[in-house]
C-alpha cells in the first residue's frame, strides 16, 4: 500500500477491493435460490490474532464497499464514509479490522442486475431476484467465514446500512458483540413507501426503461433515474438545511419567467440528478428501495419488535438526528424502547443537526465524539 | 336553481358557472400583455343592497372556479369547499355573496394553455404567459368591478389561494376588509421549491410532452402528470396521516416481491395519479408552480415583511395545522409576527389536525368552528 504525499496522514491510503465467488447456493427470501454469486469488499486495517477486534460497515441506499481511503492516488474523493474510518479516526484502523461489502444487486461488483445470470448467460437486468436485508446478511455472513470472522467487534451501518446491523444481531446473536444502528428504523414508516414508490415509478414510466431490460436497447432509463435522485436528495436534507444552502436565491440574479434553472436549488437537484445517472444502476434502484420497504425484522414475531429482539445479545448504539425527516428520531426513539422492554443493553442520542437524513455521512464533533467514545469502549473490551 | 331530493338541505343546490370577457389589456408581472382573457367564476347567495357582503374564494394549485353546490343533478361530488359554503355553513350564503373564480393560466374555463391565442388563432400551450398571484389579483379586480363589488367583506384561500388572499390585501389595502390566510405562507420554503422542481421536471422529461405542445401531437404528458401529482399527495398529508390511513398494510396480505402494487399507499398514489390526468392539463400545472415559487410580496419591499404589511388595511385571520409540512405553522406564525410588528388586527389559529395540508379541505369542529365564529365577526360588522 503506498502513501502517496496528498493523501492525509489519517486516511486509511490507497486500497483496493477483493472480489469472492461464493457456491453455496442462497435461498433467498423471495424464494428464488442464486447458485453462485460474488461478493466485492474492501478491508482496512488488521485482523487480530484472536480475531476479536472486526467491524462491519454496512452500506445504504446508492453505497458501495468503497468506504474509505483512494482506489487510486488519482481519485478525487476518498471512499463514501472516509472521515469515520482510519488512523485516528472513529474506528480507528490501527485497532480495528474494518470489512465493507457490496450488497447483492448493487451495481458496484457483486453479483445483480448487471451481472451476467449463469443460466442464460447475459446479464440478470431486471431478472435479478429483489433481496431483502436477511438476504444480505445472510451472503454478508459467509463473506464473515471466508474472511475468518467468527463475531465482529461491531456491525454499523446508517440508514438501509443501519438496518442491516439491526438485522445482524436478530438473525446472528453470536456473531455480533454491538450493533450500530444510525439513521435508521425497525421499518419504514408509510410516507417513506410512499416516497420510494414515486421514485419506482419515475424509473419504470421512463419510456427507456423497456421493462428493465433497457441495456438490450443500449439505452438507460436516464431522466427515472435523475428524478428519483432528485427525489431522493430532498428528503436526505432538512427544509432547514436546505434553506441555509440555497435559500431563494435565483441563480441569474432575477426571475426569467420561463423553465429553465431560476433558483439555485433547482441546479444543486438537476446536478445531483445528472451525477447520478453515470455511476447506478436503474434495476439496482428499484430492488434497493423494496429492501427498504420490506425491511420489517418484527413481522416475523407477530409484530411485536420487542420479542423480536429479546434473542440478541449484542449490544446496541443508537444515533439519530434531531432534522432527520426521512429516518426522524421518533422512530430511533421506538427502537430503543423496544430494546430496553427487550432487557438489552443500549446506548442512544439525538444528535443535533440541520443537515437532515446526510448527517449520518459527515463529520462534525456532536456526532464522531459519540463514535470515538463508543469505539474506544469496545476497543476496551477486546483488550481484556 | 332547482334543488332535487337527494341535494342537501344545506347545500348552495344546482349551480352553474359565468363567463366575462375582458378586453382591458392585463399587463403580467412577466411582461407579457393579455390583450384579452376570460374568467370563469360562480356565485353562490345574493349581493345585498350595500354590496358589502362580498366573499371571494381563491383555490389553490389544482382547483378551480366550482367550490360549492352541484352542476348538475347527476354531479357525484359537490364542489370542493363545499362543506364551507352553504345556507348555514362558515360561509353561509344566507348572509353572503360568494365569488368563485378560476385563475388565468388554469384549465377549468379561464384563459390559459388550453385556450386560442387570439393573435396566432391556435391554442396557446406551453407560449401561455407565467402569471403570478399578483397578475390573479389584478384579474380578479376587474371581475370585482364588473360584478359591482368594490370592497370584499373577505377575501379567502387556503394554500395558493391563502397566497391570493394575503396578496389582494396588500395591493387593494382599500378594497378587502377581511384577509383569511389558511395553511400559506408569505413565500414558498427551499424545500417546497424543491419538490415544485421535481414535479416540473417530471413533466418535462415525459417523452409525451413535446416541449409543451402534447396536443399538436394528439398525447398529453400522462406519466409526468402522474408523477407529479403523486408526488404532490405525499406532501399534502401527514406523516402520521398516511400511517393512520395506509399504514404499512398490503393489498395482497403478503409480499409479492415484484413492483405491482403491493402496499396499499401505493395504490392510493397510483389511483390519485391517474385520476389527475384526465382533469388536468400540464402546463397549467407547471405554470401553477412557479406561481408558486415566485410569491415572495416583500421582494417588492426590500424583502421587509413588515413594511410590505404596513400598507394593509384589512383585518387578518391566519390559519394553520398543526401536522401540515407543506406550509407548516412556523410559516404561519411568520406571517402572523410580522403582521403584529405592522400594528395590524390579526386572529390566529393553529389547528390540531392529523391530516397535513390537506386538512384546510376538510370539515371538522377545531377548523370550521373558527370560521363559523370569525364570518359571525364579519356579518356583525356588516350590519352595523
Amino acid at each position: 500500500m503506498t502513501m502517496p504525499d496528498q493523501i492525509p496522514a489519517n486516511s486509511v491510503g490507497v486500497v483496493s477491493s477483493s472480489k469472492l465467488h461464493f457456491r453455496d447456493p442462497l435461498d433467498l427470501d423471495c424464494g428464488v435460490t442464486l447458485q453462485e454469486y460474488d461478493l466485492v469488499y474492501e478491508c482496512y486495517g488488521e485482523l487480530n490474532a484472536e480475531r476479536s477486534n472486526a467491524v462491519l460497515i454496512c452500506h445504504a441506499l446508492s453505497g458501495d464497499h468503497h468506504a474509505a481511503g483512494y482506489n487510486s492516488v488519482d481519485e478525487a474523493k476518498p471512499g463514501w464514509w472516509d472521515n469515520c474510518i482510519g488512523p485516528g479516526k472513529p474506528i480507528d484502523t490501527n485497532i480495528y479490522f474494518v470489512v465493507s461489502s457490496n450488497n447483492l444487486g448493487g451495481c458496484a461488483g457483486s453479483t445483480g442486475p448487471l451481472s451476467i445470470n449463469p443460466s442464460v448467460g447475459t446479464a440478470y437486468g431486471p431478472d435479478f431476484p429483489i433481496v431483502t436485508v436477511r438476504d444480505w446478511v445472510e451472503s454478508q455472513s459467509r463473506l464473515a467465514d471466508a474472511l475468518g470472522v467468527t463475531r465482529w467487534a461491531a456491525v454499523m451501518g446508517g440508514s438501509l446500512g443501519g438496518m442491516q446491523a439491526l438485522q445482524w444481531a436478530i438473525d446472528y446473536p453470536d456473531r455480533v458483540a454491538h450493533s450500530i444502528v444510525i439513521a435508521a428504523a425497525s421499518k419504514l414508516s408509510t410516507q417513506n413507501i410512499a416516497f420510494n414508490e414515486v421514485a419506482r415509478q419515475a424509473i419504470r414510466y421512463d419510456t427507456s426503461f423497456h421493462e428493465g431490460h433497457y441495456l438490450d436497447h443500449d439505452v438507460v432509463p436516464e431522466r427515472g433515474l435523475m428524478l428519483a435522485r432528485m427525489l431522493g436528495h430532498i428528503t436526505y436534507l432538512s427544509d432547514d438545511g436546505l434553506h441555509a444552502k440555497f435559500g431563494r436565491e435565483l441563480r441569474d440574479g432575477k426571475l426569467n419567467f420561463g423553465y429553465d434553472v431560476e433558483f439555485q436549488i433547482e441546479s444543486y437537484l438537476r446536478h445531483q440528478g445528472q451525477a447520478f445517472v453515470g455511476r447506478f444502476d436503474a434495476n439496482s434502484y428499484l430492488l434497493m428501495t423494496k429492501s427498504l420497504d420490506y425491511f420489517d425484522p418484527a413481522a416475523q414475531f407477530n409484530d411485536d419488535l420487542t420479542a423480536t429482539l429479546k434473542r440478541c445479545t449484542a449490544q446496541f448504539l443508537v444515533v439519530s438526528f434531531t432534522s432527520d425527516w426521512r429516518f426522524p428520531p421518533t422512530k430511533s426513539r421506538e427502537l430503543v424502547r423496544a430494546l430496553l422492554d427487550a432487557d438489552k443493553d443500549v446506548s442512544y442520542i439525538d444528535v443535533d443537526s440541520e443537515q437532515g437524513h446526510d448527517s449520518f455521512l459527515l463529520e462534525f464533533p456532536a456526532y464522531h465524539d459519540v463514535l470515538h467514545s463508543y469505539f474506544a469502549r469496545i476497543a476496551r473490551e477486546i483488550d481484556q
